[in-house]
């Protein structure tokens, strides 16, 4: 892909000075534009009608990108209510939300594009991270403004993003279940190349390590942030010869269907097997056992990035930031 | 307010070649220009910059907006699902998805001003409808593109509208009830301004003249499509002398909290008291007791409300339409 940079580096000129001449601004001598539009043509870089627009002002717009599958994403209460958090603050500050529909990667990737080229958003709000992200490569790229709700996978200090402490979350989550004398205990989460998943496992493993207890890879899964998620997972442990008696499961829609597809098989929670979870959205106060789950302030993670970008679109200068929200422990009846 | 439209009926041109003045089009004579300045002037009309877009193409967008605040809409499950809809036709598309954020009418008003005369969408999806709502009669008239999820309070002739058959489910889930032997039965609805409740509650009302029972109108409540709505509603009713054995309850988040408070003050489902509920959004699978409830198909009325208004932003001659999503009863345990 051919970026307004790569035109700016070959014609001589700064990025912005492209803009303008894709704009036609009669500002700009007949001389750069003859140059810029030379180097366009020999980069085989065609603008968009949007992206005549790429001088304009501020357009008071944020876009939110959910991960692969708004479709599936949505299923998750997680998303409803981390949007919440964002809808209130840029209400407050009277930006409007873009929110992306992408299914595929190539899909939200080309979403994103549409929204950076064609500048129908001052700046991204990611609600995902994970390895080797395409778009998150591409955004800073660019140097677009945006933040992550999540760890970013490298250049840690010069991202901004609002995220929990999920390595001591897992941790502690995990020691519920072993001072309760449990000794076999499984993992379950969501897509292994999400950063989130990877910092609630080491803290599961780590505390695995403290107590002295042995690391089990058949008990580590990966699945889908989704009920049916659980169900799988529960299948497959239970197709084990030794099978867990406690599980750490990074997500409370995947403990609902962790819990439904236990329930099916006769087996009692807690009595005979403990559960722990992650999020306390409001599902796991209304499962029968209650969760005892993770608060991570999903409101939180959602209003915090949205402060966090609109200070980045005003003031380009404003340094990266990491903003970790506290989580607490929330005690009901799966353990 | 003063419109586009009030200014080229004063100068006597049409809209567009308003908007083309507004936008300098070379191609308007200065005569012209003249006189519409003029107009505008003497109507106190001033184009913000965004206005200057209004003769630009399609914007490929279009405007979501909640009933008033996103904030607590959010908090029902309906919203992401009816989202989820949305996001996957509008995608195909290759539309994207504007969100409002707004908490008051007026703030939710001055939204959808700036998504239209800002030309930020092509056209608006109202996830509500209630009685003289100022956004429906603002966009009725600038003639723009909008498309209803529930039915219009007034020119449904006019209108596109994707709504279910609530009086009839109303009607049909009451009648659950009735052949149980229940006489006293309540309806527990959303804001009486909203037409969904108004046509629920017709069909409560007619399920009991037809059964030749007697209407009481301390049975019926309105209240907040939240679960605190709910508890309050089972607050007031265990008030009454005459309690009712069973309760129509509009919305299943309400449901939620109708079942929490009752299991507060030792009411059992459905030995003391039986429920039919509305929407069989995910949660009322996982209520104890399960909820009897009306599955409205609600990703069915978001993908088809999408559907209708991108048809209807492409082709501006697009007839009215009335599009009716079949209801199905989902019996569960709760009568």
């Amino acid at each position: 892909m051919v970026t307004i940079k790569d035109v700016a580096k070959l014609s001589g000129v700064s990025p912005s000075t492209v803009s303008r001449v894709i704009a036609d601004n009669p500002r700009i001598t007949e001389e750069t534009k003859k140059k810029v539009r030379k180097a366009m043509k020999q980069l085989g870089y065609h603008p968009n009608i949007s992206a005549r627009n790429l001088v304009a002002k501020s357009t008071k717009a944020i876009g939110v990108i959910m991960p692969s599958s708004a479709n599936t994403a949505l299923q998750n209460p997680f998303f409803p209510e981390v949007l919440r958090g964002i809808g209130s603050v840029i209400h407050e500050a009277r930006y409007s939300l873009s929110l992306s529909t992408g299914e595929t990667d190539d899909e939200i990737c080309e979403e994103v594009k549409r929204m950076v080229f064609g500048r129908y958003v001052d700046g991204i709000i990611l609600l995902y991270s994970r390895l080797n992200d395409r778009v998150t490569n591409f955004l800073r790229e660019q140097d677009f403004p945006f933040v992550i709700v999540g760890k970013p996978y490298e250049n840690e200090s010069e991202t901004t993003y609002v995220d929990n402490d999920n390595l001591k979350a897992g941790k502690e989550i995990t020691k519920c279940l072993i001072d309760k004398g449990h000794e076999k205990i499984a993992f379950i989460g969501g897509s292994s190349d999400l950063i989130v998943t990877k910092d609630r496992q080491d803290g599961y493993i780590e505390a695995l390590k403290e107590a002295g207890l042995e690391e089990n890879d058949s008990y580590k899964i990966h699945t889908e942030f989704l009920k049916s998620g659980g169900r799988e997972a529960v299948e497959y442990l239970l197709s084990l010869k030794e099978k867990p008696t406690g599980l750490v499961v990074s997500d409370d829609l995947i403990s609902l269907g962790v819990i439904s597809r236990l329930e099916e098989s006769g087996y009692s929670i807690p009595d005979d097997l403990s559960l722990v979870s992650f999020n306390n959205v409001y599902l796991s106060e209304i499962t029968r056992p209650p969760l005892t789950t993770v608060d991570i302030q999903i409101y939180e993670l959602g209003a915090q990035s949205a402060k966090a970008l609109i200070e980045k679109t005003v003031n380009k200068g404003e340094p990266a930031k990491r903003i970790i929200i506290p989580h607490k422990i929330v005690y009901r009846d799966s353990v």
